[in-house]
């Protein structure tokens, strides 16, 4: 048996996350999705600054996306669930899903592939297949047999 | 002949759109880009405040995309150049290519899909045809034959 | 005998919240401002998007200001608390003291000048006095006797 | 004779700086105002990331404070006019005026009080006197005589 990991973020929606409508100006889910998905590797015991600062590797963004299916409106209490969808060489795929917390509808699904790179030079960052420790950690955590 | 039209805004990489690594942090980038599509919209005679207060109508999101191949810096100078790369009954897809000014590298290609919506009643809002006084302008500015 | 009310929010510093020397870029400090302001009056049953729907009145800024103590970083735990420092016929000043969680250690100190303002004409907004009722629950809040 | 060095910055509010009522969220104020002391300090060709890197010298932030007079709206254009107002042995403080373009009317008054660090050591920030190559620079764009 197999169990994926997932790390659940809770939050409310604020005066200053809205626009002129009322709703969620969109780049807001952004910095949310991204807070998220470094709490979900914080989750699997990787903290990113560290990984950083002791290996000078960092997972960069290649890719994101967001479709949105529902309004965020003031004081709306949101979970943004997040794990891992896809996992290939060099890359990671962090799927974040955003979901009104009292009636559990789906609100946005988001997408971030993420590629490892090699930041040793901090002018001239490099792509490179993920180390194999970390690429196991990864695995796991998508909840696939080592 | 048809031409496509199309807008350019230029800026400057601030200190408060850097991350640790002393890159953009890449919901800078969508803001920039939402901020980009109004003034499209505007460089099309298109006010889009005007168009909700007036006519109720919105052009909200529906997914939004970047693809990021290469990283922008302190006090970088960069272009956004945006325009219509879909439009269909109900939705219209920006296009926002990101280059560096200088040496005109590609640096970020994002994606508006935008769909319209009554918001009449604010508390629902409702996708609808696009009306054809507007589809006229957007098939236009599409560089396509009316 | 009277007390003071005061509200506390909890948050933890992301990376998108930090400037490339990795430590909380100063603006960030006022979202969390504004939104621990809106929790402050909510806890004291006044829900301010309420009051402007219902009453078409808002509590806008006239005056703000912090002074930063000691630096915030990643992953870090925060404790914002809230409570009202002074109150005038027209405004009313919150207080924000920001703490780091673990060691109690002040990292900054806000305040944000809040004066009541009429906005049935959404293009001109007008200061007014205080309402007797809203005064009244302010002036509870701050612990003075009614 | 002496005359006193300023840097404008010309910017349009977009429809993300607005919140719910139409007008600017304050923080964007601040983001502003941060921006256009740097590009202030590049025009008195002290360019402060270079003072980082090579210096490790950073004009940290130990107070900022705004008074807001209009409220700016969608699509406005406006000026933020920078210069020093105070220079102290350790500290520099910015005066940051922002205008609306077409009237001239005044909208925000902020400042800056920044102090000098040595951040050699990134975990301990510490407060110096500002060298002296450096006050002088200062002291002449403040207006002083040498």
């Amino acid at each position: 048996m197999c169990i994926r990991d997932r790390n659940i973020v809770e939050r409310k929606i604020m005066w200053g996350d809205l626009d002129s409508l009322g709703i969620v100006f969109y780049p807001r889910y952004y910095e949310w999705i991204d807070a998220s998905g470094h709490l979900f590797f914080e989750s699997i015991s990787m903290n990113l600054v560290n990984l950083w600062r002791e290996r000078r590797l960092v997972f960069g963004l290649a890719e994101t996306s967001c479709r949105y299916l529902r309004t965020g409106r003031y004081h709306c209490e949101i979970r943004i669930i997040t794990d891992i969808s896809a996992l290939e060489k060099k890359t990671v795929t962090l799927r974040h899903t955003i979901r009104e917390s009292v009636s559990d509808a789906l609100m946005v699904e988001g997408l971030e592939k993420r590629i490892c790179m090699d930041v040793s030079d901090p002018e001239n960052f490099r792509a490179i297949p993920i180390p194999d420790d970390i690429f196991g950690v990864l695995n796991k955590a998508k909840g696939n047999m080592v």
